[in-house]
C-alpha cells in the first residue's frame, strides 16, 4: 500500500477537537483504502507561542519539511493578541509557512449547500438551490511579500509603504491554477483586478488574457474588484471560478465565504509546485466555544478531503468525503453552528458529527 | 443674498437626465432661500473626450477652478471603453478632479430607507429598520498614487510595480474627518486596517489611536478588511462610521453600498481643505437606460444636498432636501429601479420624481 506523510497542526482554540475528527476521518479512509497516513504532530500558532516560544517553532518547520503534505487546524486567541503583529499567531505561522513552502495558489471554495441555505444573510430568491464559488487567491506574492515594505522616518515625518508588485511568471502559473480548475467545473474564469487604476494589474490582465488562449474551452470574464464586492452580492450564482492577486483575494474569499452563512463547512488548500499543499478550515479558532466538543468539524475534514485529491491523488477517497458530508447534512445532522430549529434536524457535538460522516463513508 | 458658483458637469448616459433634475431642485432652493448659485456647464468624461478629445479638458479644469465646487453627475459608456485606462472616462476624469483639487475626504454614505429595505439582497431579519453607514475613504493617497507605479523591463520579465503609501498627516487629517461626522451621528467610528500584514496600516492604526484621544465621546474599533467585508454581509447594523484608506474604501463603499439594493439613491462628497467639495451619485452613467427619462435622479439630488451642507453651509436647506426625499419615497413614489409592485407604489419617471421632491420642499 501506499504511504503519505502528514503533518498534523492543530494549533489554538477548536483546532484540536475539530482535528481529532479529521483524523478520524482518514483512520477511515486508511480502512476502505490500501493506503497509510503517517501523521507527526507539531505546534503551531498559540500553542507554539506557549511552548516553543514562536508562533512557527522550528521543530514544527521541519516536521512540514519531511510530510508530503500539512494538515492545519486553525490559529489565535485572545490570550496572544496584544503580541506584536508578526509575532501573533494567525499572521506568524501562515506567513512564513506559504513563503518557506511556495504556497502559491490558495483555493477557497463557497458552496452553499442547498440545504444550508438559510443560513445565508442573503435572501432565499437570491440563493435558491445554492451556488458554488472557488476563490483562486495567488498567495505568495502581491503587497503581502513585495518590498520596500516598513515604516520610514521618525515621529510627525513617517511613512508606511508597502509594495505591491507581480512578475510574470508570478501571474502566468495562477492563471493556469484557475483555468485548470475551470475547465472540471463550471468553465468560466472571472479574473478580479483594478485595472483602471494599479500597474500590475495592467500586467495581471494582460497576462491573464493571454494564458487563456490556452483554454479556448473556458469563458473568462474581467471584473474590477470593487464591482466584484458588489456583484457577490447581488447575484452570487454568476460566478464560477473567480481568480485574484493576494489581497483582493484575501478579502473577496472572505466576502464569499460569509455569503454562505456557514464558514464552520469550508475548507481550502493552499498549494505549492507539484504535490505538496497546506490544507485548512476558512473559518477561526472561535476560543468563544474550545474546549466544549461542540464546534463543527466538516471544514476540517473537508479540508482533509482537498489534501487526499490535490497532495495524494486520491480522487475517489476524497469524493467519498465530500459525499459523506453531503449526506450527514441531507440526514439533518446539525453542529450548533448550522442548527435551524426545523423539523428533521437533530442537534449532535463535534465527535457525533464526525461518527456520522465515518458511518457514511 | 449669498451667491455660490457651482461647475456642472453632467457627464455621460444618466447624468444629463438626473442632472436636470438635481438643477431643478437648486431652483427651488433659490426660491426659498436667500442665494443664488451661478452655474457654469462644462464637459467631463466620455462627453470630454468627444467634443474637447480628453476625459478631463482643461477648460473644465479652469471652470471647477473658479467654482465654490463641483457637482458632477456619471460618466462612462460602452462607447469608450477601448481606450487606454488612463484615457477612459472614469479613471481619466475622476482620479486627475481628486489630486488636482485635493479631495481628500470622500464620504459615502450607504444607508437603506426602511421603506426600501425590500430592494437589497440582504434577508429582511438583516436589515429590518434599515441601516446607516457613513464609509470615510482617504481619496488623494495610498496605492492610487503613490510612486513607483508602473511596468518595468521587458517581456517576460517585466514585472507590475504599484505603491500604497501613507504619512502620519495624510492619516490625521482623514481620522478627523472620521471622528467629525461620527460626533454628528452614532458616535463610533470602524477603522478598517490590514496591520497584521501591511506597514502602511500598522502607522495607520497607531495614528487613528492617537487622534481618536482628542474625541473621548466617540467610541472606535478596528477591523481587519477581509473581516469588514464578511461583517458587511453578516450585520451592518453594528456599523456606524467606517474609516478606510483609498484601496479599501473603494471596495468596502461599493459594497456597503450594493447591501442597500438601492445605488441609485446614494449621494458622495469629496471634499477638499476648506470648503471645496466635489458632489456625485455613487451609481453608474447607467448607459443601457439612458435618454429614456426613467433613470432615478435621487442619488444626484442628494449630491447636490451634500453640496449645500458641506460647502455652503447650507445645513437648513440641506435637511429640507433629505426631507423632501423621505416624503416622496414614503408617499410611494417609484422610479423603476426601486419599483417593487407593491401596493401604495405609483410608478414615476424621472422628471415626475423631480417634481414630486421639489414639491415637498
Ligand atoms: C492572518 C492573515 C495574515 C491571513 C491573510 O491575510 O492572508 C488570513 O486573513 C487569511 O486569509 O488566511
Ligand atoms: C473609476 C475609479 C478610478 C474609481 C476609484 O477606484 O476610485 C471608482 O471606482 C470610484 O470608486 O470612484
Amino acid at each position: 500500500g501506499k504511504l503519505f506523510k502528514v503533518a498534523v497542526l492543530p494549533g489554538d482554540g477548536i483546532g484540536p477537537e475539530v482535528m481529532a475528527e479529521a483524523l478520524r476521518v482518514l483512520d477511515a479512509v486508511e480502512k476502505r483504502y490500501d493506503v497509510t497516513f503517517e501523521r507527526t504532530h507539531a505546534n503551531v500558532g498559540g500553542a507554539g507561542i506557549d511552548l516553543e516560544g514562536r508562533a512557527l517553532p522550528e521543530t514544527t518547520v521541519n516536521i512540514c519539511k519531511s510530510s508530503d503534505a500539512i494538515l492545519f487546524g486553525s490559529v489565535g486567541g485572545p490570550k496572544w493578541e496584544t503580541l506584536p503583529p508578526d509575532e501573533q499567531p494567525e499572521r506568524g505561522a501562515l506567513l512564513p509557512l506559504r513563503k518557506i513552502f511556495g504556497l502559491y495558489a490558495n483555493l477557497r471554495p463557497a458552496i452553499i449547500f442547498p440545504s444550508l441555505t438559510s443560513a445565508s444573510s442573503l435572501k432565499e430568491e437570491v440563493i435558491a438551490g445554492g451556488f458554488d464559488i472557488l476563490v483562486i487567491r495567488e498567495l505568495t506574492g502581491g503587497i503581502y511579500f513585495s518590498q520596500p515594505k516598513g515604516i520610514e522616518g521618525e515621529g510627525r515625518n513617517r511613512v508606511g509603504v508597502d509594495t505591491m508588485r507581480y512578475s510574470v511568471p508570478e501571474i502566468e502559473r495562477i492563471t493556469h491554477v484557475a483555468f485548470q480548475a475551470a475547465r472540471k467545473r463550471g468553465k468560466k474564469v472571472c479574473s478580479i483586478d483594478k485595472a483602471n487604476v494599479l500597474s500590475s494589474s495592467v500586467l495581471w490582465r494582460e497576462i491573464v488574457i493571454n494564458i487563456a488562449k490556452e483554454y479556448p474551452d473556458v469563458e473568462l470574464s474581467h471584473m474590477y474588484v470593487d464591482n466584484a464586492a458588489m456583484q457577490l452580492v447581488k447575484w452570487p450564482k454568476q460566478f464560477d471560478v473567480i481568480l485574484c492577486e493576494n489581497m483582493f483575494g484575501d478579502i473577496l474569499s472572505d466576502e464569499a465565504a460569509m455569503l454562505t452563512g456557514s464558514l464552520g463547512m469550508l475548507p481550502s488548500a493552499s498549494l505549492a509546485e507539484g504535490t505538496f499543499g497546506m490544507y485548512e478550515p476558512s473559518g477561526g479558532s472561535a476560543p468563544d466555544i474550545a474546549g466544549q466538543g461542540i464546534a463543527n468539524p466538516i471544514a476540517q475534514i473537508l479540508s482533509a478531503g482537498m489534501m487526499l485529491r490535490y497532495s495524494f491523488g486520491m480522487v475517489e477517497a476524497a469524493d467519498a468525503i465530500d459525499q459523506a458530508v453531503a449526506k450527514v447534512l441531507d440526514g439533518g445532522y446539525r453542529t450548533r453552528d448550522i442548527y435551524q430549529e426545523k423539523a428533521g434536524e437533530k442537534l449532535v457535538n463535534t465527535k457525533e458529527i464526525g461518527d456520522a460522516i465515518i458511518a457514511n463513508l
